[in-house]
């Protein structure tokens, strides 16, 4: 088993995206995060770029991690510049990290059409970077910028870079798809005769994702020679993001045979909290961990499923720490909910009242509309109703939503109130709001907080709506989806309802009882 | 340049995807999108499964297509059955298209694990399945799924299954990886060596996105001899996906030089309409045509990039209809929308007023939120709002909508009134409804009748709700599309706002609107 070394540039490339933006504070989280999994270098920023990165760099001198190197980038010494007079160097040594990474242009097109200088200088700037870093005591990774691309254009030159930082003392040669758009044959192809050309370098490769095939140009990478590759949490990055590290861990070990220094049952935990702090979600449908990544919704397949995993997993699903779901919907069958079924009433069978009772609510509810697939806190909630597993923690006695214009102050308002029961004692809730559903939402929720304070802990994530046969237009049903969220968990609930303000009435309802449901029993 | 042939599945396997839940009107749609965009084969459903895929084939029938060829999907006999009295056959035959898809398994773990049959008899019943619809006429596609996963254990019997297809009368052995879980190196060698195989027969593969490189091995193959690729648009589909036809086929024509019979100029327009109509979204980060794929943050990438585009950018952002940086969308080029002013200024050229008053009017609209392009009637009002050739027909002086629970009936009830004001003369209009939008649609229906009857002739159609910027959850703003005909001509009409009702009430003001327009032309 060959062992591939993991580099996680989260917080460099990773930053460079779109709508991603870290304190400090978030670095070092993530920078002890990515220690513990077990990530072997950390490319935690630019030292020369910005003073955060310098603030960065000052703190982790005193976080002690149990196995990741720490590495910050720069790019080469400036045309004509000397490294003892060059600020960037002088940054970067100051930054005290084990390890730099250092990019250089290795396509002589780009030395030609953007730093407009010869491509002897462009030589030199790198020899004379790897070198003063080397002799400096450092790790130095080189990246070789715009490589596959330089390759097919000008392999001479491209090799002559890589042979400059190699003779120049660079411990890793990283060949970079900077425009990620190299196709996989030509990836192995070219990663092969570099791995065999510099048999004493180690090999790194940095791909991004902008044709879609980032994650099998690095397994790709790995079999034909490279021993290190690099890439963010859940593709964080650029454009179309970067290699996606969460997706190509677990097929270097799982389906290439590959050892890594990470346990792959935290992948799951790990990448959560990567997203958490990055305030970006996990897809859905990312591989491996990804909440539907082991979902099934056809009869015939969750049929196949249970009789043989295989069928359609690809892996069992803890070893990446994530779990299997049935999607529950008109087309799986009687088995699924028996399971369920059977978590609150372990007696049940196959043929038992309770579970032809289930199999009947849940049948008229998706004739309804009702769609529980995405909504499994509703689910859960029904299913606890329709075995007499539950009572509600409060009762909507009435709620009367006005959309008024113009109103009072000349404009569109929107108001709503709300009254409640719990245990005998009543309490109204009133609120304007930004349109209806959202007064509504205001009012409900102040009501409640007489009751429960901890309502206060919960936030609303997302909201769908949907239209169910459009044929009826505005006397169509709608279905919403609403996301909650107390910081510990998320859920989903559903309404549906010819009356858009019902159904998400019935939503936030049951959102709501969720939660209290989850208090009361933790309690 | 060889010709490779595209197969799209999203009406069958992506609508297995979580959350996709498609009408026989959507379907409909989509598939006459697909043909006008190009594409080659296009399964449209499984006839044997449900009443509506039944329904959804009759209809079709009717349906002239320019290019495509219909598909549909259906297993082989079971166990057993001969064709003549399998109701699933004669399902099948009745959807009347011109290929059908058969799927078997290629694999004897599945064979014995999950039919719990002997081989032979597998064999026996893809033989006589494949067999029975070569005589009747049918293109036959031989799915054979878990095939990679079977090559890999039992070689043997998975070149069996297709020799036995093949002897059948197959047209297309389709080299299915089920679970979405074969490395790219082993689908290189096993298609190749698959298609020297059958050299008279042509090669399909189907991948899933399980491990991230159903793109990769979709290109993979195509070099490798396959000459279909079957995928969805977006790589909807059930777990992670299927292949994403929307980044294998610009990857096939831009970076393998094979040829496709669809123009890819208009490849985000399409999956942008196919997103709408399945209720989804273009990822930001979607490879080619998602939002940020030229989208430019680091200040020495948009340096480069303006120096140089090819130092971050591998293609053209036009060429697949998408754009660098911020997209606002197909109609707010200035060319296109010159065209549009002259229909009504035809003096206006690429310097004048008017052009500049559209292309500021159309700009902030969209950055309010709407979405023109699949709202053409809305478009056409609001250019002749901007132009000053547009004298509204009515104005609504006041609205209001009440939503009671519980009324004095007891039950939730909805109430709307508005009053317009026509030529100086007022109007009131009240009405319940089934919810709030609806009273509020026969209250302006009614107060219009009085003085325009011929908003009798008008029916809706259709109605889209969709929530932007879910993150303000219930204070979020929602865009309404409205579908409306009168018999001659449909049309479609928006609103947004963060009041459902008054987004709704934009979108039937301008659906009304349109209406007169017409008839105020027409005489």
């Amino acid at each position: 088993m060959n062992r591939i070394e993991i580099f996680d540039t989260t917080l460099r490339d990773g930053a460079q995206s779109e709508g991603i933006s870290f304190s400090v504070n978030d670095k070092i989280k993530i920078v002890k995060l990515l220690d513990g999994f077990g990530i072997d270098v950390i490319e935690a920023g630019f030292p020369g770029s910005n003073p955060k990165d310098e603030e960065l760099f000052a703190r982790l001198r005193d976080v002690k991690l149990s196995h990741a190197r720490l590495a910050a980038f720069s790019p080469t010494l400036r045309p004509g510049e000397e490294p003892s007079s060059s600020q960037a160097m002088a940054k970067l040594l100051e930054a005290g990290t084990p390890a730099v990474v250092i990019f250089g242009k290795a396509s002589s097109e780009q030395v030609r059409e953007v730093l407009r200088i010869s491509k002897e200088e462009n030589l030199r700037m790198i020899y004379d970077t790897v070198r003063y870093l080397s002799l400096a005591g450092k790790e130095v990774i080189f990246d070789a910028e715009h490589f596959f691309r330089g390759v097919k254009d000008d392999p001479e030159y491209a090799y002559a870079v890589l042979d400059c930082a190699a003779d120049a003392g660079a411990d890793t040669l990283c060949l970079c798809d900077t425009t990620g758009a190299t196709v996989p044959s030509d990836v192995s192809v070219i990663t092969k005769k570099t791995a065999d050309r510099y048999k004493d370098k180690r090999i790194a490769v940095h791909f991004h994702d902008d044709i879609g095939c980032a994650a099998a140009n690095s397994l790709l990478a790995a079999e034909a020679g490279a021993v290190q590759i690099q890439g963010t949490f859940l593709g964080i990055g650029e454009r179309c993001g970067n290699a996606d590290l969460s997706v190509i861990m677990p097929s270097l070990v799982f389906k290439l045979g590959f050892s890594l220094g990470c346990d792959m049952r935290d992948l799951r935990k790990t990448a959560k909290a990567v997203a958490e702090i990055s305030n970006t979600r996990i897809r859905n449908d990312e591989p491996y961990i990804g909440k539907s990544a082991f979902y099934h919704k056809a009869g015939m397949h969750i049929d196949a499923v249970k009789k043989y995993p295989p069928s359609f997993e690809h892996i069992d699903p803890s070893l990446v720490g994530n779990e299997r779901k049935f999607v529950l919907s008109e087309i799986s069958g009687r088995n699924t909910l028996l399971d369920r079924v059977r978590r609150l009433v372990p007696e049940a069978d196959k043929d038992s009242d309770e579970l032809n009772r289930a199999v009947r609510e849940l049948k008229e509810k998706e004739l309804f509309g009702y769609h529980y697939e995405a909504a499994e806190a509703s689910f859960s909630l029904l299913l606890r109703k329709v075995l007499y597993k539950y009572e509600p923690k409060f009762t909507i006695l009435l709620h009367k939503t006005t959309d008024d214009y113009p109103s009072a102050n000349g404009e569109l308002t929107s108001c709503s109130v709300v009254q409640i029961e719990v245990g005998g004692r009543t309490e109204m809730g009133s609120s304007l709001g930004n349109g209806p559903v959202n007064a509504l939402d205001n009012a409900l929720r102040r009501a409640l907080s007489v009751f429960y304070p901890e309502v206060g802990d919960m936030k609303l994530l997302d909201f769908k709506v949907r239209v169910i046969d459009a044929s009826t237009t505005t006397a169509a049903k709608v279905r919403v989806l609403i996301e909650s969220t107390d910081g510990g968990e998320n859920w989903t609930t559903v309404g549906v309802s010819c009356d858009i303000i019902e159904a998400c009435l019935q939503a936030l309802q049951d959102s709501y009882e969720y939660k209290l449901l989850k208090s009361s029993e933790n309690t």
